[in-house]
C-alpha cells in the first residue's frame, strides 16, 4: 500500500435540520460572531434570517459581513476583516457556498494578522495560532470548502487567482444541512455538482492519495455520477440533495488530504482571467480535453470513472473504457447540461496563449498524471476553445 | 440519510518506514517526552531502542516508563504520570498495543491534573486543556487506539474496567507503520485481529453510526475477512500487514465516531473479571451467542456479514444469510484459532451470574441492536460458558 498522511480536524455535523443546532456549534468557540455571506436575495434571505436568530438566541451577538462576491476578491477578505474587527468578533461563520466560506477563512486571518490575507498565500507568510476559529455552514454542494483548509482568492489588481492554504483554516466546525439546498438553482446545482466530481476524481488521480482518500473519492464520484442527474430533475427531493451534500463533503475531504490536478489548474486561470465563469462551469470546458490528454497516464482511474458516466461501458476491462473516458465524460456533460466551450462564454480568441501561461503558474498541473508542457497547455486551451 | 457527527482530529501517518519519521513528528509537540511502554522483550526491545535512538537525533529528551501491562491498571497510570512529572515531560508517546497507547492516554490526563486518571473517566470529571499531547505508535492491528479518544484502564482494587473518552485524549498524531507488526505472534495477531473486526462490526450496527462510519466499517470488516487469514499464515507478509493496520485504523475511526455495542460490553466486563484472558479473546468468546441473539434485529448488517465470512452465502439475500451469521462467525473463529468458550479459559462456573450483573455496567449493551434483559443477560453467559 502507498504511504500516506491524513488530517482533518474539521468536526462534521451532517443532516437534515441541523442548521437548527447553528447556536450551540458556535457557541464552543466565541460569543462574538461575523457572519460572512453574499448580499441577501429572494432565495438565501430567510436562511439568513433564521441563522443570525439562531446565533441570537444562544445569546451570540451578530454582525453580518454581506458582500461576498462569487470569487471573492481581496477586497471582500478586507472589508469583512474591518467589519470583524470593529465587532470585536471571536468567531467568524461562513454560511452559503463555496464563495462565503472561503471569504471567511481568508476574514478570519485578516482579522488578527497584520496586512492583507493576500500576504498569506500558501507560499507566502504563514498564519498563525491567532487565527480566529471558523465555522462553516454549506448552502451548495458544493466546493468541499466546509471540511478544508483552502481559501481561494482572487486580487483584481494582478488578474490573479490564488489560494491560503492552511491547517489553521480548516473550519472547527461545519454544519451540512442538505435541506438548505432545495432551494438551488439548476445551474448552481450543477455546476457545484461537478465540481465535486472533479475535486473526488482528481484526488484519486493525485499523487498524493492513499486508501484513504482512494476509499472516499470513489464513493464521491459514484454519488454524482448517479445523483447529480436525478437532483436536476427533482431539485426539490431532500433525498438526492442529502446525497449530493455527502457526496460533496466526502469531496472535499480529499481535495483537503490529497489534491487537484491539471483540470483545476486551468479551471481557476479561467476563473482569474474571466471571473463571470463559474468555477465548475469552467471545470465542464476543460474536463474532455484534459481527459483525452491524461487518460492512458492512469487507464485504472479513467475507465472506472468512464463505467461510471457511461454504463454501456461496464462489460470492458478498466484500459479498454478508459479509452472511451472522453466520451463518457461529454455524455455526462450534455446530462447535466454543461457541455460547452470557452469560446461560449466569450474568452477573446487572442488570449489563448495568455491564458495557456497563467495555466501554468498555480502548481496543479504539475500533480497530473501526465504533466502538460507548455505547448502541450496550448493545445489544451485550444482543445477548450 | 440518518444524520451524524463526525470529528477525528488526529493526524494519520500511514504506512511502512512511517517510524522513521518519529523524530519530526513528536517535535510538532515538544521537546521532553515520554515513552510509554510495557516492559521490553526479545521482539519489542530493538523497536524500543530505536524509537528513543530517533526521539533523541531530533534533539528531544526522553525518560522512558516501560512498565505497561496487559489491560493496564491505575497503577500503571499513577506510576507513568509520576515519571512524566519528574522527567517535566511536555509530549507523552505510546508505543505498543493498545495497553501502551491507552495508558499513554490516561498519564497524559494524570500529569497535568489533580488527582487520579480514575476520576476521569467518562461519567465524572471531564479533563480540561491541559492535558499533554498524546503521539501513538500502534504495533499491533489492534485496537484502534491511535485514532481514539479512549482510554481503557482496570481499577485492581474495585476489580472494574472503564474508560476515559474525551476528545482532549485522541492523539495529537499516530504513526501507523506495518513492517512494526511483522514479528507480532500469532495469538497477538489472531486476537487483535478479531478486535479489529469488532470493533467495525459493532459500529456498524451502532445507533450513532452514519454513511461516514458504514463506508469506512465495511471496508475495515471486508479486509478482516480477507486477509485476517492471510496474514496468520504468513505473519512475515508486509502487504498483509498493511492491509490488516489500514483495517485498524478505519475500525479505530469507526469507534471514535460511533462506538461498540453488546459483545464488548461482554468483553469488557470478562477482562475485568478475568485479567488473563486478551480482550480479542473475550470478543471471540462471546460472539456467537451474541450474534444469534442479534442478527435477526440487523437482518441487512449481519447478512453482509455472514456472506464475507463465509462465501457459501453470497447466492442469497441478506435476510437469508443474516440466519447464518452465527455458524459463519463460527466459520471464522475457527479458521483464526480462536473458536473457544469461558470455560476454556478457566472462569469458575459459580460467578456466571455475578458476570452477567457485570456485562451491564458499561452502557454498551444498551447501544445493541436488540438490548438484553437481566434474564437474557445470563442466557449469554451461560451460552458463551
Amino acid at each position: 500500500m502507498k504511504s500516506f498522511t491524513y488530517h482533518q480536524p474539521t468536526e462534521i455535523i451532517f443532516g437534515s435540520g441541523k442548521v437548527n443546532e447553528v447556536g450551540e456549534v458556535v457557541k464552543k468557540y466565541g460569543t462574538r460572531c461575523l457572519v460572512v455571506t453574499t448580499p441577501a436575495v429572494e432565495a438565501t434571505l430567510p436562511m439568513y434570517n433564521k441563522v443570525k436568530q439562531l446565533l441570537e438566541d444562544a445569546g451570540i451577538s451578530v454582525a453580518h459581513y454581506d458582500q461576498v462576491i462569487p470569487n471573492p476578491t481581496t477586497e471582500v477578505s478586507a472589508e469583512g476583516a474591518k467589519m470583524a474587527i470593529e465587532h470585536r468578533a471571536d468567531v467568524i461563520l461562513g454560511l452559503g457556498g463555496g464563495s462565503s466560506m472561503d471569504a471567511a477563512k481568508a476574514i478570519a486571518v485578516e482579522a488578527s494578522h497584520e496586512g492583507s490575507a493576500w500576504d498569506y498565500l500558501f507560499y507566502k507568510k504563514p498564519p498563525t495560532e491567532k487565527t480566529l476559529p471558523i465555522v462553516s455552514i454549506s448552502s451548495t454542494s458544493g466546493t468541499g470548502s466546509q471540511v478544508t483548509q483552502v481559501s481561494v482568492i482572487t486580487n483584481t489588481e494582478e488578474r490573479d487567482k490564488s489560494a491560503l492554504y492552511h491547517p489553521l483554516i480548516f473550519p472547527d466546525a461545519c454544519i451540512v444541512d442538505p435541506e438548505l439546498m432545495t432551494t438551488l438553482p439548476r445551474f448552481v446545482t450543477a455546476t457545484t455538482g461537478f465540481d465535486v466530481f472533479c475535486h473526488a476524481f482528481e484526488s484519486a488521480i493525485h499523487p498524493n492519495r492513499g486508501a484513504y482518500v482512494d476509499l472516499l473519492a470513489w464513493e464521491a464520484i459514484e454519488y454524482v455520477a448517479e445523483f447529480l442527474p436525478k437532483v436536476l430533475d427533482e431539485p426539490k427531493n431532500v433525498a438526492y440533495r442529502e446525497k449530493m451534500a455527502w457526496a460533496d463533503t466526502l469531496a472535499g475531504l480529499c481535495i483537503a488530504s490529497a489534491g487537484v490536478t491539471l483540470p483545476h489548474g486551468m479551471g481557476m486561470a479561467i476563473g482569474g482571467m474571466y471571473p463571470h465563469v463559474a468555477h465548475g462551469e469552467s471545470l465542464a470546458i476543460v474536463y474532455p480535453a484534459c481527459t483525452r490528454f491524461t487518460a492512458d497516464s492512469a487507464p485504472e482511474q479513467y475507465g472506472r470513472m468512464a463505467q461510471l458516466f457511461d454504463s454501456d461501458l461496464k462489460g470492458l476491462s478498466l484500459e479498454e473504457a478508459s479509452k472511451h473516458a472522453e466520451s463518457a465524460v461529454i455524455k455526462f456533460l450534455k446530462k447535466i447540461g454543461l457541455y460547452k466551450k470557452l469560446s461560449d462564454v466569450n474568452m477573446p480568441e487572442a488570449e489563448i496563449e495568455a491564458l495557456a501561461e497563467q495555466c501554468m503558474v498555480l502548481p496543479d498541473y504539475e500533480s497530473n498524471p501526465k504533466v502538460a508542457t507548455k505547448a502541450e497547455m496550448i493545445e489544451l486551451v485550444k482543445a477548450s476553445y
